[in-house]
């Protein structure tokens, strides 16, 4: 199997015709002088070489030999410490990090495509140098000065890692049970003490420090804190200290992400500092949130996009039975590209692949847009960062798992052979569904807060902003219109929601993730018909062409999927939720 | 968790009430004496204790354990062997065996749903049972009598076990390849040399015995004919004789099924016996493929309804966040199935495992009516196992992978962790799309030779028969018509592709997943009509009320999806065809 190839032209394509970097950029003081396009080309150039050359081959043995638990000490696999310094050492955890830290202060937009590469490259490894990232946005939002600057360039240069820790036995999705404890210290510091599970990259052995963003509640107070617990406290001049009270109770066997560190983790006593104001711990974690679900969207475009190179090259490669009609080449056996049912599911892969980068730099476009932006622009951004988050993650992970299986099934036989790599695949990109907030947990937010939350105003303005798009667009009246009339059922479908949604406590619930699926398909059949048109003025004619085969195939052959999501929303939540629970 | 329990009550409820058992098996003179539903009932409640007790105990470690390859040989995890030889003194493995050659009799619609049981409580347990059973099958419809007194009761028995060598490493779907060559002895057996791989079962510690069937060509023939190859050489006496020149090249590493042993298979001048004519092998094999077939599509709806159990079982245990509207019991938090997306979830696995289980025990029949049956019912059922056999294979091992994602996805974080067994059926589930013919094989079976093979001719007498069926159901007339609306375009949709088969010739396999899967959501709403039919005179009115919530739900929620798929296959084959492999 050949390396893994980052798609840097398609990444160029999407941010220089599609979404307009350049003059995005240029609009924002923040970072005008940083980022041109022939920047950010450099760095994907960079990137990409970084990916295939050092990340993806820690993939496999990283699978095979997975993370270990020995003496309270977590180890990664051979060479992830190695690969990981060199990572650091470059500046990549630290590459939309903040200026004034010592991050390289690149917008998101960027930034998510070094993700992607990265995802595609190796899901565990490029989680630990995620989750930093993530870490030291959370601070930066929301810690004090002096947090800040004791912490921050350690995260950005890679130094110390950082983890998240929310979920515990008892509490996953309702964080209103969580037990961890925090006990004010006279010093101005907390005493944290609990158990935290499910914590990705609690503990290993990449870094000198592991820095925690806890969620723990204060004495007396059912309101939820956050607070910033090192693994090893850090003296004043930033010299490490002594260990805290943190310890790994076990690490969890799982699925796939082997290579990543999934920990129980231990608070007896901890020393840990307040993020952000008491009781407003979530309000602090969701800044990351936004940022950090896009990731995991992202987890699961990395995937498809690695699934579908690999199966392209097998398609072209494995020869079995005769073309339709004949072979092409008149040889005994045929490539298996030849066979329609191959082309479908490579075409499917590669047609949602592809739109879901453009869903993924529109959000990243959106979050740069909410941080250096202007005004209005800067508003509505935000508005927008909160609509399409929850669809980035969702739709993103969900059809990165259809896309990873699909790919699976070109290799037939083979393709369930560890020694294959396409199953790993299929297992890492699994939990993409699950965690961050499962992707019902996202489509509930998505249709009770976002969609309805503000009775359809943004999602209203979000179409008519579309609608609008589309108009000016180089495609034929029928294919706009099967866009467009999928966009107006789908308000009227979300104005059914809206209009029943007091009277059926439990319709946002039950309809929530086929009105996310709508969208989502909806969606995709107008980013095909802005790509083809984009795509049109190329001045590479296979390009261009490829892009308007794609826009066929999607617009003719999935688009429909659109249909059976948004007739399954407008009939009421009877179905669901009418059969008493001990029928079940 | 709680083990695994057969789902007894849907069992007799398809036998006896759904699918008239007794008065088919009555009708049968070959069983008619062997066999009613109180023989049947009594052998499945016998069957779900040896499963609960006996075979689910050996999942997990299986799983964790896994075969191992030592020294030339195949060792099976721990318990594996021990539990083997009592489900086959008990007389499972011969349940439908020929009672001539000490095999039960049992007929297929019975047997299948054992089949069920085994695969819901270990998928790689219940294979080795099950390919012995098919060889078994191939030997007794087309081996020699000599061969059938030596093999069959020792392959009923349990003592032996069967493999079925296929595969090589050029030749997988497209067997015209293979390269494996059996030159004719004096003594008038064969000496055959080739390697065969994916051979499930091929070698291992279970039985002290392994009958293989072999396909491979005879000298100067490019036909392929069928072997019967013994991994250990049997005696006139029927006594175990020298090795055969028959051995292990090495075990596969797979995604999952880890306790059953994929081999490659090496065979140095083994001694064979030619298994029906030369050149016919195909023929054969086909023979046990309706039946091999039928089994991995169980292997499907066993995975599922195993998943459903203990996502159900989850949701009412797990309590997080609170139902909308307010907790029914006023608790601070409530078990999950309170909430909306769970409730689909749960539902959805349901009604799908249900109906697939129709869909089995309807196939099963028809495979008993072509064996046992008289003229021209006899006649009929063989057209329908045609027909209906690439459906059962392709749709229940599809839906059966949806099915176990959707369970994993109702336990959150703790569905990604090993010791929660979930991920594992999904792991073991995902090859049943496969083997035995990939999905996209099956559906290209289904569409190109089972559908306008004949010009429709038994496609139209099935759907004309359905029509008439539900004409007669107590059903409102909306929800008749809903179904009878989708079995009408489905006709003309395949009147559509028979048209234009000889003018597109891609169109069939482009087209054959879309129309499957049609086919299959369609059938499914017969399926919710005829059980809500006749679940409504059951006199456990609790039963009687989930079958007409169950119908509700498919009716209102999941037929639709025929709708997309439909939708897909009249449009020709160009979005598919038209792109050039080198824009892939």
């Amino acid at each position: 199997m050949n390396p893994y190839q980052a798609p840097l032209k398609d990444m160029q394509f999407l941010l220089e015709d599609v979404f307009d970097a350049t003059s995005t950029w240029q609009s924002m003081p923040d970072i005008a002088d940083m980022v041109d396009t022939d920047t950010a080309m450099a760095i994907l150039d960079e990137a990409s070489k970084i990916s295939r050359d050092l990340i993806h081959p820690l993939n496999r043995s990283g699978d095979e030999q997975g993370v270990s638990h020995v003496d309270g000490q977590v180890k990664t696999p051979d060479g992830f410490k190695q690969v990981y310094q060199q990572f650091a050492e470059g500046g990549w955890v630290g590459l939309c990090g903040e200026p004034e830290f010592d991050g390289m202060g690149m917008p998101k937009m960027l930034g998510l495509l070094v993700d992607e590469m990265g995802y595609s490259a190796c899901n565990s490894f490029t989680l630990y140098g995620s989750l930093t990232a993530g870490a030291a946005l959370c601070i930066n939002a929301h810690a004090s000065d002096e947090l800040k600057s004791t912490y921050l360039p350690a995260l950005y240069s890679g130094q110390w890692s950082g983890a998240m820790d929310m979920t515990e036995p008892q509490s996953g999705s309702d964080l209103r049970t969580i037990r961890t404890k925090a006990v004010p210290q006279d010093d101005g510091s907390y005493a944290i003490s609990g158990t935290k599970i499910f914590i990705t990259g609690g503990d290993h052995d990449l870094t000198e420090n592991v820095i925690h963003l806890v969620l723990a509640k204060l004495p007396d107070s059912n309101g939820i804190s956050l607070f910033l617990v090192p693994k090893i406290t850090v003296q004043a001049d930033g010299r490490l200290g002594e260990p805290n009270g943190v310890t790994v109770g076990s690490i969890e066997h799982k699925m796939g992400l082997k290579a990543s560190a999934t920990c129980v983790m231990n608070y007896d006593n901890a020393k840990g500092f307040l993020v952000g104001k008491p009781n407003r711990g979530l309000v602090c974690m969701f800044t990351m949130m936004n940022y950090e679900r896009l990731a995991i969207g992202i987890q699961g475009l990395g995937s498809a996009q690695a699934a579908y190179q690999m199966a392209a090259e097998y398609a072209k490669e494995r020869t079995q039975g005769l073309a339709a009609g004949g072979s092409p080449t008149g040889a005994s056996s045929d490539p298996i590209i030849v066979h329609g049912d191959v082309r479908r599911m490579l075409l499917t892969i590669r047609a949602m692949t592809e739109a879901g980068r453009a869903l993924s730099v529109f959000t990243g476009k959106q979050l740069d847009l909410a941080k250096y932006g202007q005004n209005e622009a800067k508003a509505k951004a935000s508005r927008y960062v909160g609509l399409m988050t929850p669809v980035a993650k969702a739709f993103l992970t969900d059809r990165g798992l259809d896309s990873t299986v699909m790919a699976q099934q070109v290799f037939g036989g083979h393709g369930y052979i560890r020694e294959t790599g396409i199953e790993q695949l299929v297992r890492d990109t699994r939990i993409a569904q699950i965690y961050e907030g499962t992707n019902g947990i996202q489509a509930i937010d998505f249709l009770g807060r976002k969609v309805t939350g503000d009775n359809l105003a943004t999602l209203t303005e979000f179409v008519t902003e579309v609608r609008a798009d589309i108009d000016t667009l180089n495609a034929t009246e029928s294919d706009k219109n099967a866009v467009l009339e999928r966009f107006e059922v789908l308000l009227q479908t979300a104005a059914y929601i809206n209009d029943n949604k007091l009277n059926q406590p439990a319709l946002i619930n039950a309809s929530a993730v086929d009105f996310l699926d709508a969208f989502g398909y909806t969606l995709y059949g107008y980013y095909w018909l802005l790509m083809a048109d984009k795509a049109s003025t190329n001045n590479d004619a296979d390009f261009s062409a490829q892009k308007v085969y794609l826009a066929r195939f999607y617009i003719d052959k999935l688009l429909a999927k659109a249909d059976y999501h948004l007739s399954q929303v407008n009939q009421g939540d009877s179905a669901i939720m009418a059969m008493p629970e001990n029928l079940f």
